[in-house]
């Protein structure tokens, strides 16, 4: 077996980003941690974490925090059995990647419910789509919500549903706009909004709908629930997801472009291969939160 | 002077992120892209952008990219000279670093004034504490909202008041927490969240209000809405923006941990000492919307 009092210093340090927090949470003084990261590497002969602020990860550290999280959902599954657990061992870590329109318009209730039932704790991360598949196969991170459907060696992919987006904006803004309606013409003149480069929703909905190539003055926007703000605001038109656009729209506050033609962009639950009941309890709770606000598609 | 016909090729590719977005917006060939960005490594001497996907500016490429901002933005002060712009010239983009708790709380009705008023363009980046300084010196932002408040050589500091947070929960999660209300044995059990490792203002609220190192099981959501979100639906308790959360505490869906304890962060507007009028325009509506939703400090 590998020594794990080693691996659990390695995997604080990273986690808490420092060697005197790491310490705090162990009990132990940051010397005795330091010694501890160093035994290891000494076993390993390579650097597992470069002593910056915050500490980062090698590559091999990265592989050896993974696996200490692994072991620690494995060891949840022996909750029933508490004289084994250690004085200092807190509840169990589950690290997911999420990608930002569900983090900021329909994921979090099930996170709240899956930890209230069994007491585990979210590491959420914010999937980088380019990312998530590498994180998903080293078991950086355990499961992925995410519009990749990619497999991924060792993990199990189930459709959510999808998420739908509305093209919409502020009413004033479309008065000024779009006052004959969503044509070409106008459509290049009006200030849309992206959330980054890799956003390309809008140019998909305006090639869909309009049968046109998007080339408009952009606003750049990198956070969701900014973008539904710059759309009330009436900086630009954007897809704003529909859970988060739906109170507005019955209010009057935005309107759509062209009423009726929205985008659905399917989601999937990627996660590890497992069978560790911890991960299971949360796949039940997504499964559920996504069948309530998602679209089902055929 | 410079080539400006190719330093644009290299701002376009930049900005659009590949080579053949480039063109589309410059009315070009690709290739004939890609022969200015290659006439102006010739003339450099260096690799100004990697040719990834997408494309990735080397250090010299960012500080000319950076530079054809600049210079679009002082452009834009001879507006009133219309038949000097080209056919293709769209309007400015100014970049701006924001944090995120600010772009998702109180930022965009200043950026949308701003816009409506000068038709102007924003590229928002998210504030990176570590990078915004560097960002500034540089010239690859031209204006900043953060909570750092170190001098940046050639740019222009001014105080814009607090972002108050109120360390907040759903009524139920302070009630199964909290029944004999906040002390440090039910803060060392109770759920908290964390927006990154960097994130220190719940501990920084626990020592200030309880004087107490703030030690328990943490759950990680990097995003300021999910942040509300996850306090709103039990996930944790947490120090939520004011502007964001006031709402939802008068309607008692949040409570306070302690009543009448905030905590105020104080803001800063950084921007590049360039004189230009857009610049100008912009400080003056962040600072007009900075007095009405901020905290006015001593």
């Amino acid at each position: 077996m590998l020594d794990y009092p080693l691996l659990a210093a390695l995997a604080a340090v990273v986690r808490e980003g420092g060697f005197d927090r790491a310490a705090a949470v162990l009990g132990v003084t940051p010397s005795a941690v330091s010694q501890r990261i160093r035994a290891l590497e000494e076993r390993v002969g390579a650097t597992l974490v470069v002593r910056s602020q915050p500490p980062v990860p090698t590559e091999a550290g990265a592989r050896l925090c993974a696996h200490v999280e692994r072991v620690r959902l494995l060891e949840s599954e022996l909750a029933d059995l508490p004289a084994l657990a250690g004085p200092e061992e807190g509840p169990a870590t589950l690290r997911v990647a999420v990608n930002a329109d569900s983090l900021g318009s329909w994921f979090l209730p099930a996170a709240a419910r899956f930890s209230a039932a069994t007491g585990a704790l979210l590491d959420l991360v914010l999937e980088d789509e380019e990312h998530t598949a590498a994180r998903l196969r080293t078991g950086e991170v355990l499961a992925a919500v995410t519009a990749d459907p990619t497999p991924v060696t060792g993990c199990r992919t189930r459709a959510l549903g999808a998420l739908r987006y509305v093209a919409s904006a502020s009413p004033a803004f479309l008065a000024r706009h779009f006052p004959e309606g969503v044509n070409p013409t106008a459509l290049a003149r009006a200030p849309v909004l992206r959330f980054d480069r890799k956003d390309g929703l809008q140019a998909r909905w305006v090639r869909q709908t309009i049968g046109h190539e998007l080339k408009a003055p952009t606003h750049w926007v990198p956070s969701t629930q900014g973008f539904l703000d710059a759309s009330l605001a009436g900086l630009g038109w954007a897809l704003n997801p529909l859970p988060l656009a739906a109170g507005h729209l019955a209010a009057g506050r935005l309107a759509e472009l062209v009423p009726g033609r929205p985008l659905d962009v399917p989601l999937h639950w990627q996660h590890a291969r497992l069978g560790a009941r911890l991960l299971e309890a949360l796949t039940r709770e997504v499964a559920a939160e996504a069948r309530r606000r998602l679209v089902m598609t055929a």
